[in-house]
């Protein structure tokens, strides 16, 4: 018996109307908000997908060559593909230039509850302003998101990057110190964070800043950050970093956007490419960021482009769905005005296909009864299938240019003329 | 300077649309007519995807170890995967069951005009019924498909495996020499083919009848049917296999459907499943077919499952895209009534943002302008994206509660007030 391979799965119906459905609504908040869709392949050399992510990463990606001794491998994250594209074919691009990607992504990681080895991200990228209005717009287009999916209580973890980088590089530690320490806040260590920063020689001083920085943390964010930069007051390129946090909390307030938002000044995404303000988006309940995006101003630079401000979002669609289930947060089914259409005979089927794309034709989706049934049995059948309705076609009604419509939950029918058919079918499910 | 890796290209804007344009007309269709959407792995394991596809296919198969060692490799095509699901997780639903997959396939063919190592495809295939009415409807689909999308002159090629394999097991060849033959005639090779069948000991009048069967094609769909029947009266199923033809086609004409038919008695798909009626699509001046398809009632069977009948198309996307592209049919784009808000001092960009998100609940698409540019060169912008309205957000405007807009194309501009601003973007863009 043949499976999927280990971490890979299937998506059957519900699942994947569902899937589709968040892929759907991305698309159109793209749309709406002015990302032009590009496609680029899930197959890269692997040199490029190498080039700038995280040894992590790395480590995990799918690799082999190609027929052609080529060494490639799938993508675990689209950054490289769009960067590539940037610096190569869209370099000559007027700005600001939106772009917006989604598809499957692979990465060799353990399975476990809300993570496969093939998933789907919806992916928004703002290229060439560095300005906070910007920033504001990732936020809240992703808010735009999730609203619209009906999701309900998500909420927003935003940090700083330039907050811990201003501290840690007045104090002198060089990009490798702050790197192992940016990995370790990422993954909760404090401990061992800190313990590389006294490793790396930071004054009493510094050391007292960032324990209090790590503690700072509340949903008042005007607030918090009000505390962080009373606490980085010493450190000048800090403190810019908190007025940038503020302006563009402050922008998406005064747009009238209410974002449920947790300040957190020791909050630290993984990879080493930001620059600038970072989030996560999460609801209650479900441990892993639904999303997750922020500034990252050197990353076309590290591709070998012109340097480009940049600033944008990868939403997790498995992740969105999967928190759509868990609050049960249902779309309308395509099946409400489902019509099943039954050929009595087999002279009457080609009026019957006929028909049902007439009724196709105003939208309605139709199944055609091709089992060869009896009548009692194609009916039991569009009953298990939850159709609405299912037309007879049979030889003596077609004689008077007419069908038998059903009502399939009340278990009622009607003998209607064919021109009048659809309409019967549309007012009826109104 | 990083590229694609050969055989694989990126979908830039324009691309981008059409691509995703047909992928969401094949998906209404699939909706439309009752087929459920399933979402499969782009990776499976080597065993399963190898285990019933051509050796031509298999050898061109993107494959590997994974990190677990486990032989895998990137799905040349649908059928595997909707097998393996087919045979165990949806044993049990009822039949006819109607299932549609679309995305991208992999396969190391030799790039050319039409032809890429990802590909796209949308798949339609019908389980549970062996009578004709479900042939027709996979024909009157794609017609459908083709149609909707606006692709001018395209027609079917259509033919029947049962009219050869008659012939074939009436003269006694074995399956492998009647898929050498089927293979060859693929190709066009007919001189090869009918070497083999006389290699094979066919009879002298087996021998005439097909030749004279190669010759016999043309458009007129019946007629051509009747001289294949005349051709083939001594051979019982292939007579059968006539019939069968004939009541597919004339179920499609009478439902009051239209399509451009080609019979041709020599027709054969390359895979060895097909065991039924055959087609593929095609336009003029395209010499690669848009999509092709047929029945195969053994395959279930193949995959280790109870016996099911099974039709099913898979339509090209690419070539899809490509034909439209030829032929100029372009989709309207969302260009016609989108927006660009301009915020002129920074104290205004609140505002600004406010007034986008209300536009967009309209489904206007708008761009915020995050440049920090003056307003000349933000209008110059917006000209250079052909956006139909510039909203100029001001502070002077913004105490009366007015902000100006400006038609584009036109270059007129009026001061609005906030609470009119939808409405006058609405009645300006009809």
């Amino acid at each position: 018996m043949f499976k999927t391979v280990r971490g890979m799965r299937d998506l059957l119906p519900v699942d994947a109307e569902m899937m589709r459905h968040v892929e759907m609504v991305s698309r159109t908040i793209s749309k709406l908000y002015g990302y032009e869709e590009i496609i680029t392949p899930v197959l890269e050399s692997y040199e490029l997908l190498a080039a700038k992510t995280s040894e992590e990463i790395r480590e995990r990606m799918y690799t082999f060559k190609d027929l052609g001794d080529r060494k490639v491998a799938l993508r675990p994250e689209f950054t490289a593909s769009v960067a590539r594209l940037v610096v190569n074919k869209l370099k000559n691009e007027p700005q600001p230039m939106r772009l917006f990607s989604v598809g499957s992504l692979y990465r060799y990681d353990e399975p476990q509850y809300g993570r496969f080895r093939e998933f789907w991200q919806a992916n928004y990228e703002l290229f060439g302003s560095d300005r906070p209005e910007a920033d504001a717009e990732i936020l809240i287009l992703t808010n735009n998101i999730l609203k619209n999916l009906g999701l309900k209580n998500y909420r927003f973890k935003v940090g700083h990057t330039g907050i811990l980088r201003g501290i840690l590089t007045q104090e002198g530690l060089d990009d490798s110190q702050q790197n192992s320490v940016r990995q370790l806040l990422d993954k909760k260590l404090w401990a061992e964070a800190l313990d590389i920063a006294r490793e790396a020689d930071i004054s009493q001083k510094g050391l007292e800043t960032l324990e209090r920085l790590l503690e700072t943390k509340g949903e008042d964010a005007l607030q918090v950050l009000s505390q962080i930069r009373e606490c980085v007051k010493n450190y000048e390129n800090a403190l810019d970093a908190v007025d940038n946090l503020w302006r563009i909390l402050e922008l998406i307030k005064g747009s009238g956007t209410h974002l449920e938002v947790v300040v957190e000044a020791g909050f630290a995404r993984g990879l080493e490419y930001y620059t600038g303000m970072i989030f996560e988006s999460y609801v209650p309940g479900l441990d892993i960021a639904l999303g997750g995006g922020g500034r990252y101003d050197k990353l076309i630079e590290l591709f070998g482009g012109e340097p480009i401000p940049a600033v944008g979002v990868a939403q997790g669609i498995d992740r969105i769905v999967l928190a759509l289930t868990k609050q049960k947060v249902s779309q309308k089914t395509a099946k409400e005005n489902s019509v099943v259409v039954i050929s009595v005979k087999n002279e009457c089927m080609a009026k019957a296909l006929e028909l049902s794309n007439l009724l196709r034709k105003v939208g309605l989706p139709v199944e055609v009864a091709v089992m060869g049934r009896s009548i009692s049995r194609a009916l039991a059948d569009a009953n298990r299938r939850s159709a609405a309705y299912a037309v007879i076609v049979g030889p003596k009604e077609l004689e008077e240019e007419k069908v038998v419509l059903r009502e399939m939950k009340k278990g009622t029918q009607q003998t209607v003329l064919i021109s009048g058919l659809t309409e019967a079918i549309l007012s009826g499910s109104e």
